[in-house]
Protein backbone atom coordinates (compact mmCIF):
# COMPACT_ATOMS: atom_id res chain seq x y z
CA UNK A 1 0.00 0.00 0.00
CA UNK A 2 2.81 2.30 0.98
CA UNK A 3 4.77 1.62 -2.21
CA UNK A 4 1.65 2.47 -4.31
CA UNK A 5 1.01 5.71 -2.49
CA UNK A 6 4.03 6.37 -3.04
CA UNK A 7 3.71 5.92 -7.01
CA UNK A 8 0.25 7.95 -6.85
CA UNK A 9 2.13 11.09 -4.91
CA UNK A 10 4.86 11.44 -7.47
CA UNK A 11 2.40 11.36 -10.17
CA UNK A 12 0.17 13.89 -8.94
CA UNK A 13 3.41 16.10 -7.90
CA UNK A 14 4.47 15.59 -11.65
CA UNK A 15 0.88 16.82 -12.41
CA UNK A 16 1.30 19.13 -10.51
CA UNK A 17 4.83 20.85 -11.75
CA UNK A 18 3.57 20.74 -15.58
CA UNK A 19 0.30 22.61 -14.43
CA UNK A 20 1.97 25.17 -12.56
CA UNK A 21 4.55 25.99 -15.32
CA UNK A 22 2.07 25.99 -17.53
CA UNK A 23 -0.04 28.23 -15.49
CA UNK A 24 2.98 31.02 -15.23
CA UNK A 25 2.43 31.73 -18.63
CA UNK A 26 -0.11 34.17 -20.32
CA UNK A 27 -2.40 32.47 -22.04
CA UNK A 28 -1.71 34.30 -25.84
CA UNK A 29 -4.40 34.93 -28.83
CA UNK A 30 -2.31 33.70 -31.82
CA UNK A 31 -6.11 33.98 -33.47
CA UNK A 32 -8.05 36.95 -33.13
CA UNK A 33 -10.06 36.71 -30.39
CA UNK A 34 -12.32 39.40 -31.75
CA UNK A 35 -12.24 40.07 -35.75
CA UNK A 36 -14.04 42.33 -38.49
CA UNK A 37 -14.03 44.31 -41.53
CA UNK A 38 -14.56 47.69 -41.92
CA UNK A 39 -14.02 50.16 -44.64
CA UNK A 40 -13.17 54.15 -44.59
CA UNK A 41 -13.43 56.65 -47.43
CA UNK A 42 -11.35 59.64 -47.90
CA UNK A 43 -12.21 62.75 -50.53
CA UNK A 44 -9.61 64.94 -50.09
CA UNK A 45 -9.72 68.87 -50.47
CA UNK A 46 -8.42 70.37 -53.38
CA UNK A 47 -9.58 73.61 -53.93
CA UNK A 48 -12.93 73.15 -55.58
CA UNK A 49 -14.65 70.36 -53.83
CA UNK A 50 -14.97 71.82 -50.07
CA UNK A 51 -18.63 70.06 -49.75
CA UNK A 52 -17.94 67.04 -50.26
CA UNK A 53 -14.17 66.23 -49.07
CA UNK A 54 -13.59 64.93 -46.16
CA UNK A 55 -9.96 65.77 -45.71
CA UNK A 56 -7.75 68.56 -46.00
CA UNK A 57 -3.65 69.03 -46.73
CA UNK A 58 -2.73 71.32 -43.78
CA UNK A 59 0.70 70.65 -44.03
CA UNK A 60 3.77 70.64 -46.99
CA UNK A 61 7.19 71.32 -47.69
CA UNK A 62 8.74 74.09 -48.80
CA UNK A 63 7.43 74.66 -52.18
CA UNK A 64 4.18 72.90 -52.15
CA UNK A 65 1.01 74.42 -51.60
CA UNK A 66 -2.32 73.03 -49.30
CA UNK A 67 -4.36 72.31 -52.76
CA UNK A 68 -2.02 69.92 -54.38
CA UNK A 69 -0.67 67.09 -53.20
CA UNK A 70 3.78 67.74 -53.01
CA UNK A 71 5.72 66.60 -55.47
CA UNK A 72 8.28 63.52 -55.02
CA UNK A 73 5.47 61.22 -53.65
CA UNK A 74 3.73 63.63 -51.68
CA UNK A 75 6.74 63.99 -49.36
CA UNK A 76 5.89 66.02 -46.12
CA UNK A 77 2.48 66.09 -46.61
CA UNK A 78 0.06 66.11 -43.71
CA UNK A 79 -3.44 65.36 -44.61
CA UNK A 80 -5.76 65.28 -41.49
CA UNK A 81 -8.78 63.37 -42.34
CA UNK A 82 -12.58 62.75 -41.08
CA UNK A 83 -13.75 59.71 -42.98
CA UNK A 84 -17.02 58.13 -42.67
CA UNK A 85 -16.56 54.02 -42.06
CA UNK A 86 -19.30 51.65 -43.61
CA UNK A 87 -19.47 47.87 -43.39
CA UNK A 88 -19.06 47.40 -47.01
CA UNK A 89 -17.22 49.00 -49.71
CA UNK A 90 -20.25 51.36 -51.14
CA UNK A 91 -19.64 54.58 -50.02
CA UNK A 92 -23.06 54.98 -49.91
CA UNK A 93 -24.08 52.45 -47.27
CA UNK A 94 -24.80 54.29 -43.87
CA UNK A 95 -21.86 55.01 -41.67
CA UNK A 96 -21.42 52.99 -38.71
CA UNK A 97 -18.29 55.82 -37.50
CA UNK A 98 -15.54 57.89 -38.56
CA UNK A 99 -12.33 57.37 -38.97
CA UNK A 100 -10.56 61.02 -37.67
CA UNK A 101 -6.61 62.20 -37.50
CA UNK A 102 -4.38 62.20 -39.99
CA UNK A 103 -2.05 60.44 -42.25
CA UNK A 104 1.26 61.63 -43.32
CA UNK A 105 3.71 60.69 -46.75
CA UNK A 106 6.82 60.27 -45.52
CA UNK A 107 9.12 58.82 -48.68
CA UNK A 108 11.04 60.55 -51.72
CA UNK A 109 11.28 57.69 -53.57
CA UNK A 110 8.06 55.86 -53.61
CA UNK A 111 4.30 55.88 -52.25
CA UNK A 112 4.80 55.64 -47.98
CA UNK A 113 2.29 56.64 -45.85
CA UNK A 114 2.30 56.94 -41.65
CA UNK A 115 -0.59 57.12 -40.35
CA UNK A 116 -2.24 57.70 -36.50
CA UNK A 117 -5.66 57.96 -35.89
CA UNK A 118 -8.63 56.58 -34.23
CA UNK A 119 -11.97 54.57 -35.11
CA UNK A 120 -14.84 56.54 -33.56
CA UNK A 121 -17.90 53.95 -33.65
CA UNK A 122 -21.34 54.94 -33.06
CA UNK A 123 -23.87 52.26 -34.24
CA UNK A 124 -26.32 49.73 -32.53
CA UNK A 125 -23.31 46.53 -32.90
CA UNK A 126 -20.68 48.87 -31.78
CA UNK A 127 -19.70 51.74 -29.54
CA UNK A 128 -16.39 52.71 -28.22
CA UNK A 129 -13.10 53.86 -30.32
CA UNK A 130 -10.09 51.49 -31.52
CA UNK A 131 -6.74 53.85 -31.79
CA UNK A 132 -4.29 52.84 -34.84
CA UNK A 133 -0.43 53.62 -35.46
CA UNK A 134 1.80 52.44 -38.24
CA UNK A 135 3.47 52.41 -41.64
CA UNK A 136 1.53 52.06 -44.98
CA UNK A 137 3.57 51.45 -47.78
CA UNK A 138 0.20 52.57 -49.83
CA UNK A 139 1.93 50.05 -52.82
CA UNK A 140 2.11 46.73 -50.92
CA UNK A 141 -1.20 45.12 -51.44
CA UNK A 142 -1.35 44.75 -48.00
CA UNK A 143 0.20 45.83 -44.66
CA UNK A 144 -0.49 45.37 -41.29
CA UNK A 145 -0.50 48.65 -38.56
CA UNK A 146 -0.46 48.22 -34.85
CA UNK A 147 -3.53 49.00 -32.78
CA UNK A 148 -2.35 50.48 -29.73
CA UNK A 149 -5.51 50.94 -27.63
CA UNK A 150 -9.38 51.26 -27.38
CA UNK A 151 -12.08 52.36 -25.12
CA UNK A 152 -15.87 51.30 -24.76
CA UNK A 153 -16.76 47.99 -26.34
CA UNK A 154 -12.75 48.07 -26.93
CA UNK A 155 -12.13 48.75 -23.92
CA UNK A 156 -8.13 47.74 -23.16
CA UNK A 157 -7.61 46.03 -26.67
CA UNK A 158 -4.88 45.40 -29.18
CA UNK A 159 -4.18 43.92 -32.26
CA UNK A 160 -3.41 44.46 -35.90
CA UNK A 161 -5.28 46.17 -38.49
CA UNK A 162 -4.21 44.30 -41.87
CA UNK A 163 -4.55 47.48 -44.48
CA UNK A 164 -5.74 46.97 -48.38
CA UNK A 165 -6.47 50.07 -50.75
CA UNK A 166 -9.80 48.62 -52.09
CA UNK A 167 -10.06 51.73 -54.53
CA UNK A 168 -8.33 54.79 -55.92
CA UNK A 169 -10.58 57.36 -58.21
CA UNK A 170 -7.90 60.00 -59.00
CA UNK A 171 -7.37 62.61 -57.46
CA UNK A 172 -8.82 62.74 -54.71
CA UNK A 173 -10.81 59.98 -53.94
CA UNK A 174 -9.61 56.61 -51.85
CA UNK A 175 -11.05 53.82 -50.33
CA UNK A 176 -9.51 51.64 -47.41
CA UNK A 177 -10.38 48.46 -46.31
CA UNK A 178 -9.17 47.37 -42.99
CA UNK A 179 -9.30 44.28 -41.07
CA UNK A 180 -9.27 44.26 -37.73
CA UNK A 181 -8.07 41.48 -35.39
CA UNK A 182 -7.79 42.10 -32.14
CA UNK A 183 -5.14 39.36 -30.12
CA UNK A 184 -5.74 41.00 -26.93
CA UNK A 185 -9.84 41.48 -25.78
CA UNK A 186 -9.30 41.69 -22.05
CA UNK B 1 -8.60 2.50 3.17
CA UNK B 2 -7.90 2.48 -0.26
CA UNK B 3 -11.53 3.55 -1.27
CA UNK B 4 -11.45 6.55 0.82
CA UNK B 5 -7.43 7.48 -1.00
CA UNK B 6 -9.36 7.17 -4.03
CA UNK B 7 -12.05 9.88 -3.23
CA UNK B 8 -9.63 12.54 -1.54
CA UNK B 9 -7.30 11.89 -5.03
CA UNK B 10 -10.25 12.33 -6.99
CA UNK B 11 -10.56 15.54 -4.98
CA UNK B 12 -7.26 16.25 -5.53
CA UNK B 13 -7.52 16.14 -9.24
CA UNK B 14 -10.58 17.89 -9.49
CA UNK B 15 -9.41 20.66 -7.99
CA UNK B 16 -5.98 20.55 -9.79
CA UNK B 17 -8.21 20.90 -12.88
CA UNK B 18 -9.44 23.95 -11.99
CA UNK B 19 -6.83 25.14 -10.61
CA UNK B 20 -4.53 24.87 -13.79
CA UNK B 21 -7.53 26.09 -15.68
CA UNK B 22 -8.03 29.32 -14.00
CA UNK B 23 -4.02 29.35 -13.98
CA UNK B 24 -3.99 29.97 -17.77
CA UNK B 25 -6.28 33.03 -17.95
CA UNK B 26 -4.52 36.23 -17.47
CA UNK B 27 -5.35 38.15 -14.37
CA UNK B 28 -7.25 40.86 -16.06
CA UNK B 29 -7.84 44.42 -13.87
CA UNK B 30 -11.12 46.21 -14.45
CA UNK B 31 -10.64 48.60 -11.80
CA UNK B 32 -7.95 50.49 -12.21
CA UNK B 33 -4.38 48.75 -10.49
CA UNK B 34 -3.44 53.26 -10.17
CA UNK B 35 -5.64 55.68 -10.44
CA UNK B 36 -4.89 59.90 -9.83
CA UNK B 37 -6.42 63.41 -11.21
CA UNK B 38 -4.28 66.02 -13.08
CA UNK B 39 -5.03 68.91 -14.93
CA UNK B 40 -3.29 70.59 -17.74
CA UNK B 41 -3.40 74.20 -18.61
CA UNK B 42 -3.54 75.22 -22.96
CA UNK B 43 -2.86 78.96 -23.30
CA UNK B 44 -3.34 79.39 -27.34
CA UNK B 45 -1.44 81.81 -29.23
CA UNK B 46 -3.16 84.36 -30.96
CA UNK B 47 -0.22 87.03 -32.66
CA UNK B 48 -0.32 89.00 -29.54
CA UNK B 49 0.14 87.01 -26.26
CA UNK B 50 3.40 85.42 -27.11
CA UNK B 51 4.40 85.56 -23.48
CA UNK B 52 2.09 83.50 -21.83
CA UNK B 53 1.08 81.12 -24.61
CA UNK B 54 2.25 77.36 -23.94
CA UNK B 55 0.57 76.18 -27.36
CA UNK B 56 0.53 76.88 -31.02
CA UNK B 57 -1.18 76.54 -34.32
CA UNK B 58 1.13 75.33 -36.53
CA UNK B 59 -0.79 73.69 -39.53
CA UNK B 60 -3.68 75.23 -40.86
CA UNK B 61 -6.01 74.09 -44.11
CA UNK B 62 -5.89 76.05 -47.48
CA UNK B 63 -7.20 79.91 -46.53
CA UNK B 64 -6.58 79.68 -43.01
CA UNK B 65 -3.65 80.92 -40.90
CA UNK B 66 -1.93 80.54 -37.98
CA UNK B 67 -2.68 82.66 -35.52
CA UNK B 68 -6.86 82.04 -35.63
CA UNK B 69 -7.90 79.05 -35.32
CA UNK B 70 -9.85 77.75 -38.54
CA UNK B 71 -13.40 78.30 -39.63
CA UNK B 72 -15.58 74.85 -40.25
CA UNK B 73 -15.03 73.91 -36.66
CA UNK B 74 -11.32 74.27 -37.07
CA UNK B 75 -11.05 71.85 -39.26
CA UNK B 76 -7.30 70.50 -40.41
CA UNK B 77 -5.93 72.73 -37.39
CA UNK B 78 -3.02 71.02 -35.78
CA UNK B 79 -1.80 72.56 -32.76
CA UNK B 80 1.76 71.85 -30.85
CA UNK B 81 1.51 72.47 -27.00
CA UNK B 82 3.94 72.08 -24.02
CA UNK B 83 1.21 73.02 -20.87
CA UNK B 84 1.67 72.72 -17.40
CA UNK B 85 0.23 70.05 -15.43
CA UNK B 86 -1.21 70.73 -12.12
CA UNK B 87 -2.50 68.92 -9.16
CA UNK B 88 -5.97 70.54 -8.65
CA UNK B 89 -7.57 72.77 -11.42
CA UNK B 90 -5.31 75.93 -10.29
CA UNK B 91 -3.27 77.66 -12.93
CA UNK B 92 -0.99 78.79 -10.27
CA UNK B 93 -0.75 75.57 -8.43
CA UNK B 94 3.11 74.73 -8.21
CA UNK B 95 3.00 72.30 -12.16
CA UNK B 96 4.54 68.84 -11.73
CA UNK B 97 5.15 68.23 -15.14
CA UNK B 98 4.32 69.34 -18.81
CA UNK B 99 1.69 68.13 -21.17
CA UNK B 100 3.63 67.50 -24.76
CA UNK B 101 2.52 66.61 -28.35
CA UNK B 102 0.05 67.60 -30.50
CA UNK B 103 -3.75 68.52 -31.02
CA UNK B 104 -5.49 68.68 -34.15
CA UNK B 105 -9.16 69.24 -34.95
CA UNK B 106 -10.46 66.83 -37.40
CA UNK B 107 -14.35 67.50 -37.96
CA UNK B 108 -16.15 70.13 -40.19
CA UNK B 109 -19.44 69.60 -38.64
CA UNK B 110 -18.57 69.92 -34.68
CA UNK B 111 -15.88 70.36 -32.80
CA UNK B 112 -13.91 67.37 -32.39
CA UNK B 113 -10.30 67.08 -31.76
CA UNK B 114 -7.69 64.03 -32.04
CA UNK B 115 -4.89 63.70 -29.43
CA UNK B 116 -1.47 62.32 -29.15
CA UNK B 117 0.74 63.32 -26.39
CA UNK B 118 2.85 62.55 -23.27
CA UNK B 119 2.68 63.86 -19.75
CA UNK B 120 6.52 64.24 -18.89
CA UNK B 121 6.09 64.00 -14.73
CA UNK B 122 8.78 65.39 -12.52
CA UNK B 123 7.55 65.86 -8.73
CA UNK B 124 8.14 64.33 -5.43
CA UNK B 125 5.29 61.31 -6.23
CA UNK B 126 6.23 61.39 -9.88
CA UNK B 127 8.55 60.56 -11.85
CA UNK B 128 8.49 59.19 -15.91
CA UNK B 129 5.92 60.15 -18.82
CA UNK B 130 2.78 58.62 -19.67
CA UNK B 131 1.79 58.50 -23.62
CA UNK B 132 -2.00 58.97 -25.00
CA UNK B 133 -3.72 58.98 -27.91
CA UNK B 134 -7.09 58.84 -29.27
CA UNK B 135 -10.23 60.85 -30.13
CA UNK B 136 -11.57 63.50 -28.34
CA UNK B 137 -15.06 64.75 -29.17
CA UNK B 138 -14.54 68.41 -27.17
CA UNK B 139 -18.34 68.93 -26.65
CA UNK B 140 -18.97 65.19 -25.33
CA UNK B 141 -18.96 65.71 -21.39
CA UNK B 142 -16.36 62.82 -20.88
CA UNK B 143 -14.78 60.96 -23.24
CA UNK B 144 -11.82 58.28 -23.25
CA UNK B 145 -8.68 58.13 -24.80
CA UNK B 146 -6.02 54.92 -24.98
CA UNK B 147 -2.59 55.45 -22.49
CA UNK B 148 -0.22 53.49 -25.07
CA UNK B 149 2.76 53.34 -22.87
CA UNK B 150 4.40 54.75 -19.93
CA UNK B 151 7.83 54.92 -18.56
CA UNK B 152 9.99 55.54 -15.62
CA UNK B 153 7.35 55.13 -12.68
CA UNK B 154 4.88 54.22 -15.05
CA UNK B 155 6.76 51.42 -16.86
CA UNK B 156 5.18 49.44 -19.63
CA UNK B 157 1.74 50.38 -18.21
CA UNK B 158 -1.21 50.69 -20.32
CA UNK B 159 -5.17 52.29 -19.50
CA UNK B 160 -7.92 54.94 -20.08
CA UNK B 161 -7.59 58.39 -19.45
CA UNK B 162 -11.21 59.71 -19.48
CA UNK B 163 -10.74 63.59 -20.46
CA UNK B 164 -13.31 66.75 -19.65
CA UNK B 165 -12.95 69.80 -20.71
CA UNK B 166 -13.16 71.65 -17.31
CA UNK B 167 -12.60 75.24 -18.42
CA UNK B 168 -13.02 77.92 -21.10
CA UNK B 169 -12.03 81.56 -20.85
CA UNK B 170 -12.09 82.28 -24.81
CA UNK B 171 -10.65 82.92 -27.32
CA UNK B 172 -7.18 81.28 -26.14
CA UNK B 173 -7.75 79.15 -22.44
CA UNK B 174 -9.15 75.78 -22.03
CA UNK B 175 -8.31 73.53 -18.59
CA UNK B 176 -8.57 69.89 -19.24
CA UNK B 177 -9.22 66.86 -16.65
CA UNK B 178 -7.99 64.17 -16.54
CA UNK B 179 -8.79 60.87 -14.91
CA UNK B 180 -5.70 58.65 -15.24
CA UNK B 181 -6.56 54.98 -14.96
CA UNK B 182 -3.94 52.21 -15.42
CA UNK B 183 -5.33 48.84 -15.90
CA UNK B 184 -2.27 47.28 -16.47
CA UNK B 185 0.50 48.44 -13.89
CA UNK B 186 2.95 45.95 -15.14
CA UNK C 1 -0.97 5.33 8.19
CA UNK C 2 -3.97 7.44 8.08
CA UNK C 3 -2.05 10.05 10.33
CA UNK C 4 1.21 10.44 7.61
CA UNK C 5 -1.52 10.31 4.50
CA UNK C 6 -3.11 13.33 6.38
CA UNK C 7 0.12 15.10 6.48
CA UNK C 8 1.03 14.42 2.96
CA UNK C 9 -2.58 15.80 1.73
CA UNK C 10 -1.84 18.59 3.61
CA UNK C 11 1.42 19.42 2.05
CA UNK C 12 -0.15 18.79 -1.32
CA UNK C 13 -2.78 21.20 -0.45
CA UNK C 14 -0.15 23.89 0.68
CA UNK C 15 1.85 23.51 -2.87
CA UNK C 16 -1.19 23.55 -4.68
CA UNK C 17 -2.47 26.59 -2.98
CA UNK C 18 1.09 28.67 -3.62
CA UNK C 19 0.94 27.12 -7.30
CA UNK C 20 -2.77 28.28 -8.07
CA UNK C 21 -1.99 31.82 -6.61
CA UNK C 22 1.63 32.21 -8.25
CA UNK C 23 -0.89 30.96 -11.41
CA UNK C 24 -3.03 34.13 -11.43
CA UNK C 25 -0.33 36.54 -12.07
CA UNK C 26 1.09 37.49 -15.57
CA UNK C 27 4.39 36.42 -15.37
CA UNK C 28 6.06 39.66 -16.54
CA UNK C 29 9.55 39.82 -17.80
CA UNK C 30 11.82 43.16 -15.68
CA UNK C 31 14.37 42.18 -18.21
CA UNK C 32 14.08 42.27 -21.93
CA UNK C 33 12.66 39.50 -23.93
CA UNK C 34 14.39 40.51 -26.98
CA UNK C 35 16.97 43.45 -27.01
CA UNK C 36 18.70 45.19 -29.76
CA UNK C 37 20.16 48.75 -30.42
CA UNK C 38 19.89 50.17 -33.90
CA UNK C 39 20.95 53.68 -35.73
CA UNK C 40 19.07 56.08 -37.82
CA UNK C 41 20.40 58.58 -39.44
CA UNK C 42 18.33 62.29 -39.79
CA UNK C 43 19.46 65.18 -42.40
CA UNK C 44 17.26 67.64 -42.05
CA UNK C 45 16.36 69.98 -45.61
CA UNK C 46 17.74 73.31 -45.18
CA UNK C 47 16.42 74.70 -49.03
CA UNK C 48 19.52 73.50 -50.41
CA UNK C 49 20.22 70.03 -49.91
CA UNK C 50 17.23 68.65 -51.57
CA UNK C 51 19.40 65.31 -53.19
CA UNK C 52 20.90 64.38 -49.55
CA UNK C 53 17.71 65.15 -47.31
CA UNK C 54 16.33 62.70 -45.48
CA UNK C 55 13.68 64.97 -43.58
CA UNK C 56 11.62 68.13 -44.04
CA UNK C 57 9.83 70.75 -41.98
CA UNK C 58 6.53 70.84 -42.86
CA UNK C 59 4.93 73.07 -40.15
CA UNK C 60 5.71 75.67 -38.59
CA UNK C 61 4.25 78.09 -36.15
CA UNK C 62 3.47 82.28 -37.36
CA UNK C 63 6.29 84.01 -38.18
CA UNK C 64 8.77 81.06 -38.75
CA UNK C 65 9.32 79.19 -42.61
CA UNK C 66 10.37 75.64 -43.62
CA UNK C 67 13.93 76.21 -44.23
CA UNK C 68 14.76 77.11 -40.96
CA UNK C 69 14.26 75.79 -37.83
CA UNK C 70 12.04 78.33 -35.66
CA UNK C 71 13.77 80.26 -33.68
CA UNK C 72 12.26 79.95 -29.50
CA UNK C 73 14.00 76.35 -29.39
CA UNK C 74 12.40 75.66 -32.39
CA UNK C 75 9.34 75.30 -30.74
CA UNK C 76 6.02 74.18 -33.05
CA UNK C 77 8.21 72.85 -36.31
CA UNK C 78 6.56 69.82 -37.02
CA UNK C 79 9.48 67.82 -39.04
CA UNK C 80 8.23 64.34 -41.15
CA UNK C 81 11.53 61.99 -41.95
CA UNK C 82 12.18 58.92 -43.97
CA UNK C 83 15.51 57.90 -41.74
CA UNK C 84 17.97 54.72 -42.93
CA UNK C 85 18.23 52.56 -39.85
CA UNK C 86 21.77 50.96 -39.37
CA UNK C 87 23.25 48.35 -37.38
CA UNK C 88 26.11 50.43 -36.55
CA UNK C 89 26.66 54.35 -36.01
CA UNK C 90 28.33 54.52 -39.42
CA UNK C 91 25.89 56.60 -41.79
CA UNK C 92 27.23 54.55 -45.08
CA UNK C 93 26.56 51.19 -43.57
CA UNK C 94 23.97 49.33 -45.26
CA UNK C 95 20.59 50.15 -44.23
CA UNK C 96 18.38 47.82 -43.06
CA UNK C 97 15.45 49.89 -42.98
CA UNK C 98 13.89 53.10 -42.64
CA UNK C 99 12.58 55.23 -39.96
CA UNK C 100 9.37 56.90 -41.00
CA UNK C 101 7.19 59.22 -38.80
CA UNK C 102 7.28 62.43 -37.62
CA UNK C 103 9.17 64.31 -34.67
CA UNK C 104 7.75 68.04 -33.56
CA UNK C 105 9.78 70.36 -31.26
CA UNK C 106 7.04 71.61 -28.10
CA UNK C 107 9.10 73.58 -25.93
CA UNK C 108 10.13 77.31 -25.95
CA UNK C 109 12.40 77.29 -23.27
CA UNK C 110 14.45 74.24 -24.37
CA UNK C 111 14.70 71.32 -26.87
CA UNK C 112 12.58 69.09 -26.55
CA UNK C 113 11.01 67.06 -28.93
CA UNK C 114 7.95 64.80 -29.43
CA UNK C 115 8.46 61.45 -31.42
CA UNK C 116 5.42 59.44 -33.35
CA UNK C 117 7.31 56.89 -35.91
CA UNK C 118 8.08 53.36 -36.99
CA UNK C 119 10.79 51.56 -37.88
CA UNK C 120 10.16 49.74 -41.03
CA UNK C 121 12.92 46.80 -41.02
CA UNK C 122 13.36 44.99 -44.14
CA UNK C 123 16.93 42.71 -43.94
CA UNK C 124 18.08 39.22 -43.59
CA UNK C 125 17.39 39.17 -39.94
CA UNK C 126 14.93 41.54 -39.02
CA UNK C 127 11.13 41.99 -41.20
CA UNK C 128 8.51 43.63 -39.58
CA UNK C 129 7.49 46.90 -37.88
CA UNK C 130 8.06 48.60 -34.88
CA UNK C 131 5.70 51.93 -33.75
CA UNK C 132 7.18 54.25 -30.93
CA UNK C 133 5.02 57.42 -29.10
CA UNK C 134 7.01 59.34 -26.75
CA UNK C 135 8.78 62.64 -25.20
CA UNK C 136 12.10 62.88 -26.20
CA UNK C 137 13.84 65.96 -24.20
CA UNK C 138 17.14 66.09 -26.22
CA UNK C 139 19.13 67.34 -24.25
CA UNK C 140 18.81 64.86 -21.19
CA UNK C 141 21.22 62.09 -21.84
CA UNK C 142 19.00 59.11 -22.18
CA UNK C 143 15.00 59.34 -22.12
CA UNK C 144 12.84 56.45 -23.33
CA UNK C 145 9.79 56.20 -25.14
CA UNK C 146 7.14 53.65 -25.16
CA UNK C 147 7.03 50.97 -28.02
CA UNK C 148 3.35 50.70 -28.85
CA UNK C 149 3.06 47.88 -31.01
CA UNK C 150 4.56 46.19 -33.87
CA UNK C 151 3.69 43.54 -36.51
CA UNK C 152 6.09 40.75 -38.63
CA UNK C 153 8.46 39.64 -36.58
CA UNK C 154 7.45 42.00 -33.85
CA UNK C 155 3.86 40.94 -33.72
CA UNK C 156 2.09 42.45 -31.02
CA UNK C 157 5.57 43.29 -29.13
CA UNK C 158 5.50 45.84 -26.48
CA UNK C 159 8.43 47.25 -24.92
CA UNK C 160 10.84 50.57 -24.18
CA UNK C 161 13.34 52.12 -26.18
CA UNK C 162 15.92 54.41 -25.02
CA UNK C 163 16.97 57.14 -27.17
CA UNK C 164 20.03 58.46 -26.76
CA UNK C 165 21.47 62.03 -29.61
CA UNK C 166 24.53 59.95 -31.06
CA UNK C 167 26.00 62.55 -33.00
CA UNK C 168 24.94 66.10 -34.30
CA UNK C 169 26.37 68.05 -37.40
CA UNK C 170 25.42 70.92 -37.46
CA UNK C 171 23.24 72.11 -38.97
CA UNK C 172 21.33 69.52 -40.76
CA UNK C 173 22.66 66.02 -39.46
CA UNK C 174 22.33 64.64 -36.47
CA UNK C 175 22.04 60.13 -35.67
CA UNK C 176 19.84 58.71 -33.27
CA UNK C 177 21.06 55.61 -30.69
CA UNK C 178 18.09 53.50 -30.00
CA UNK C 179 18.67 50.57 -27.53
CA UNK C 180 15.44 48.78 -28.34
CA UNK C 181 14.15 46.66 -25.10
CA UNK C 182 10.71 44.80 -25.70
CA UNK C 183 9.49 43.15 -22.23
CA UNK C 184 6.44 42.09 -24.00
CA UNK C 185 7.34 39.86 -27.03
CA UNK C 186 4.13 37.60 -27.20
Amino acid sequence: MRARNCKIFSLIFMFLAVSSAYAGKKKRHYKPCKEFVMYFHDNLYDGTNGANATSAIVAAPAGANLTTLAPQFHFGNIVVFDDPITLDDNFHSPPVGRAQGLYLYDDKTTFTAWLAFSFVLNSTDYQGTINFVGADPTLVAVRDISIVGGTGDFFMHRGIATVSSDAFIPPAYFRVKMDIKFYDCW
